[in-house]
C-alpha cells in the first residue's frame, strides 16, 4: 500500500464531466489498495471569472481581500469531487487550506508555506476516505487566507506529499510529460521518462511551464519524488528523480527557452567595489527581478561593463532606474535592448562532458545566429540571442545534441 | 455613536453596482460617526448557480460537501464588498463565518448557531474600519463548514447582533418594511412603522416573508431591535420593537396568510388518551411538519373527529401515514382537502378587545366564503378556507379592519 498525493489543474476539473473523469482516477488508484490525497485548483475560467468581478469594483483590489475572493474557486472544486467521488461509492471528504491548517507567511496573492498539520488528514486516510484538499491557499498566523499565487496548487500538493510523508506526489496536466524542448517549437521533441531535479528546476525557471518551479524546489529539498502525467490519457509521464547520470550516454537533457526577456547594459562605469551592488540594488528595491548578470572589463582601463536581463514587462522601469544609477556613478553609456530571447542547453550528463559549449555556439554559428550573452552554470548553458531566432535557435540544438532519439538506457 | 449591524440580502448585492451602492449606505453610517458590520449573502442566482454545479455531478449531495460548495458564495460578496468600501476610501476588512467564529451545531444545510467570538470584530471597530461578514454560515466544534439554511443571511446578522451589543440590527430588502398584508393581494395594504415581536413572529411564521422566522426569534430573545427597510430607496422601514400596546386603537397589526396548505381528518377514532399521540407521531417521525391541529367531539358517542393541516407537498405522504394509523385505530373515515390556505388575523391589541373574532367571521360569511377551521391564539386568529377565496378573503378582512388607515398615533 502506497501514499499518493495527486494534482489536478484547472484544465482537468474544467467541467462536471471532467471531475466525474478525476475521481474515477482516483477511486481506481485506491480500489488498488492506496492512500490517497487529491489536491486540485479551480476549475478553469473560474479564476478570470472572479477577477472580472474584482475589477468591476476596483481596479488594484486589495491583496488580503482579493485572497479571499480568490480562493472560493477551489473551495468549489473540492466540493464537486468529493461528492462526485461519493456518487461512484468512494468515501471522500474535503477540506480547505485553512481546515487542514495549511500555515503561509501573510503575503497575499504570493505567499509561501511555512507549515502543515498532517492530522486530520491523516486520520481521514486511515479511515478509508480519500482526502480532497483546495490547492493554492492557506491561511496566515492571524487566521487571514492567503494565496500562493498563481500555479501555486502544485506547491500545494507537494507540501502535502512533504507533510505526510508521501511515496509519491503526481501532478496531472494537460501534457503528458516533461519534453526536450517544447513540441510546438520543435514538432521533434520527445518526452523524457526521467528527468533530475536539478535539470527539472533549470527547465522550470527557464519558461518550460509544465511545473512551477517553487513546487520543484519544495520537492527537492524535501525529497518528494514528482511525477509528471496526462490527466486525459494514460502512460507514466516522466518522473523527477534524485538520481544523477543516470544513462551516461545523456549529456543534454532538453532545451529550455524564455520569451520576454529584455537586456539592460551600462558601460564604463568605475571598475571598483560596490559598484554591481549600486547598480543592481537600486534594481532589487524597486522589486524588478533580474535573471542573468554580465560583467566584463572595459575597454577603457579602470572602468567595467555591465548588463543583465529582466522581464520585458520591467525593461522601462528598470531602465528609468539604471540612468539614475548611471548618472550617479559617473558611467559613460547605457544601452539596452527589449526584443532578446533566452535558449539554454539543460543536462546533468554536461558536468562531465567537454566540449558542449563549443558544440552548441559552433551549431548557432552555422545557423547565423549572433549570441549577445552567455551564462553558464554546472547544468546548463544560456545564450541570449535576437528574439527573431528564437525557434531557429531552439531547433537546431534539438537537432545538434541528438535529442529527438532517446538515450541508450 | 452607535453600533450598527446592517444586513443586505441576494438582491441587494446582486451585480457589481449594487454592491458600490451598499457601500456608498455603509460608508453613509459610518461617517455619520457610527460603527458598522455588514453581513451579506451571497449575490442573487450565485446559489443557484451552484446547486446546479452540484446537481451535474450527484443528485442529492452529501450536506457536509453541499455545506462546502454553498459558502463560497458569500465568501465572494464579503471580498467585494470589501473592496468596494476600500475603493470608496473607507477602511473595511471581511470575515467568513469561520474565521469570526460562528460556531453552530453539526446539522449540515440548517445548523443552528451556538456561539459567537466577537473579539475579533470589535478589534477591527475600534481600529475604525468597517468588518463585512459573510451570512448564512458557521463552522462546528470539528472545524466543518456548516450553513444556516436558505434565508439563514438574517440569523447570521441578528445572532452578530446579539453578541456585539449592537443598537440596532438593520435588515435591508427589496420591500420598503413590514405591510398589513401582501400589496399583490391588496394593493391598500399600509406600511406598519412599529410592529412587535410577537405579531411579527406570527406574521413570519404565516407566510410574509419579509424576514425568516428563526431570526425574529434569536431576536426576541437576545433584545436585539431589528428594523426591516429597503436597500433601494431611503426611508425608515419597519422598527420591530419590544413594547406592547403602543397604540391602543390598533387592534390589528395585519393580515398573513398561507398557501399551499393542505388539511388532513380522520373520524371516528376512539375518544381516549393517547389518541393525538399516535396520530402525530407517526406523521412527525416522518419528518412532516404539522400546523394547525383541531379535535372536535364526534357525532357518534366516545369517539372523536381529528384535523390537522401539513404543507401541500407533504399531502400525499401524510395520507398515507394517516391511513394506515386510522386502520390500527379502527377509525371510521379519513378525509382530506390539498386545496385550502390560512387567513390570519394578527395582532397584540385583540388581546384586550372583544368580539374581534366575531367581527372577523360575520365579515367572511358575508362575502359567502365558508371556514372550515378555526384556530386562535392570544395575538392571532387563524381560519382555514378554499384556496379560491384566498384574495377575497384577505382583502375583505384588511377593509374590515380599517387596516389601509395609519392608527390615530
Amino acid at each position: 500500500m502506497a501514499l499518493i498525493v495527486q494534482k489536478y489543474g484547472g484544465t482537468s476539473v474544467g467541467t462536471a464531466e471532467r471531475i466525474m473523469a478525476v475521481a474515477e482516477r482516483v477511486k481506481r488508484w485506491r480500489d488498488q489498495g492506496n492512500q490517497v490525497v487529491v489536491v486540485v485548483s479551480a476549475m478553469s475560467g473560474e479564476t478570470n471569472r472572479l477577477i472580472k468581478l474584482a475589477q468591476q469594483i476596483q481596479q488594484c483590489p486589495e491583496p488580503r481581500e482579493l485572497d479571499v475572493l480568490m480562493s472560493t474557486g477551489e473551495q468549489v472544486t473540492i466540493a464537486l469531487l468529493s461528492m462526485a467521488l461519493q456518487a461512484q461509492g468512494c468515501p471522500a471528504r474535503s477540506y480547505t487550506g485553512a481546515q487542514v491548517h495549511i500555515l503561509t507567511d501573510s503575503a497575499h496573492n504570493k505567499a509561501r508555506i511555512r507549515d502543515i498539520d498532517a492530522a486530520r488528514v491523516r486520520a481521514d486516510l486511515d479511515a478509508g476516505r480519500v482526502v480532497v484538499v483546495a490547492g493554492f491557499q492557506g491561511i496566515d498566523a492571524q487566521g487571514d487566507i492567503t494565496t500562493l499565487g498563481r500555479g501555486g496548487s502544485d506547491t500545494s500538493a507537494v507540501a502535502i506529499a512533504a507533510a505526510l510523508k508521501a511515496d509519491e506526489c503526481q501532478i496531472y496536466t494537460d501534457v503528458d510529460g516533461v519534453y526536450t524542448t517544447d513540441p510546438r517549437v520543435e514538432p521533434k521533441a520527445r518526452r523524457l521518462t526521467r528527468v533530475t531535479f536539478e535539470e527539472m528546476l533549470e527547465m522550470a525557471s527557464l519558461g518550460s511551464k509544465v511545473l512551477q518551479i517553487r513546487a520543484v524546489e519544495f520537492a527537492g529539498k524535501y525529497k518528494v519524488p514528482l511525477r509528471v502525467l496526462s490527466s486525459f490519457e494514460d502512460g507514466e509521464g516522466t518522473l523527477i528523480t534524485f538520481e544523477e547520470n543516470i544513462v551516461e550516454d545523456a549529456q543534454i537533457s532538453g532545451i529550455a527557452f524564455s520569451r520576454d526577456e529584455a537586456k539592460l547594459t551600462v558601460l564604463g562605469v568605475p571598475d571598483e567595489p560596490g559598484v554591481a551592488y549600486q547598480i543592481l540594488g537600486a534594481i532589487a528595491d524597486a522589486n524588478i527581478e533580474v535573471d542573468m548578470i554580465v560583467q566584463n572589463i572595459a575597454a577603457q582601463e579602470e572602468t567595467t561593463d555591465f548588463t543583465f536581463t529582466v522581464h520585458r514587462n520591467e525593461y522601462d522601469h528598470a531602465m528609468e532606474i539604471l540612468k539614475k544609477t548611471a548618472n550617479t556613478l559617473g558611467a559613460r553609456q547605457v544601452l539596452g535592448d527589449p526584443k532578446i530571447v533566452k535558449i539554454s542547453l539543460v543536462g546533468v550528463g554536461m558536468r562531465s562532458h567537454a566540449g558542449i559549449a563549443s558544440r552548441m555556439f559552433e551549431s548557432l554559428a552555422k545557423e547565423g545566429i549572433n549570441i549577445r550573452m552567455i551564462s553558464t552554470s554546472e547544468i546548463k548553458i544560456s545564450v541570449v540571442v535576437d528574439e527573431k531566432y528564437l525557434e531557429l535557435g531552439v531547433r537546431t540544438l534539438h537537432d545538434a545534441f541528438g535529442l529527438e532519439q532517446a538515450a541508450a538506457a
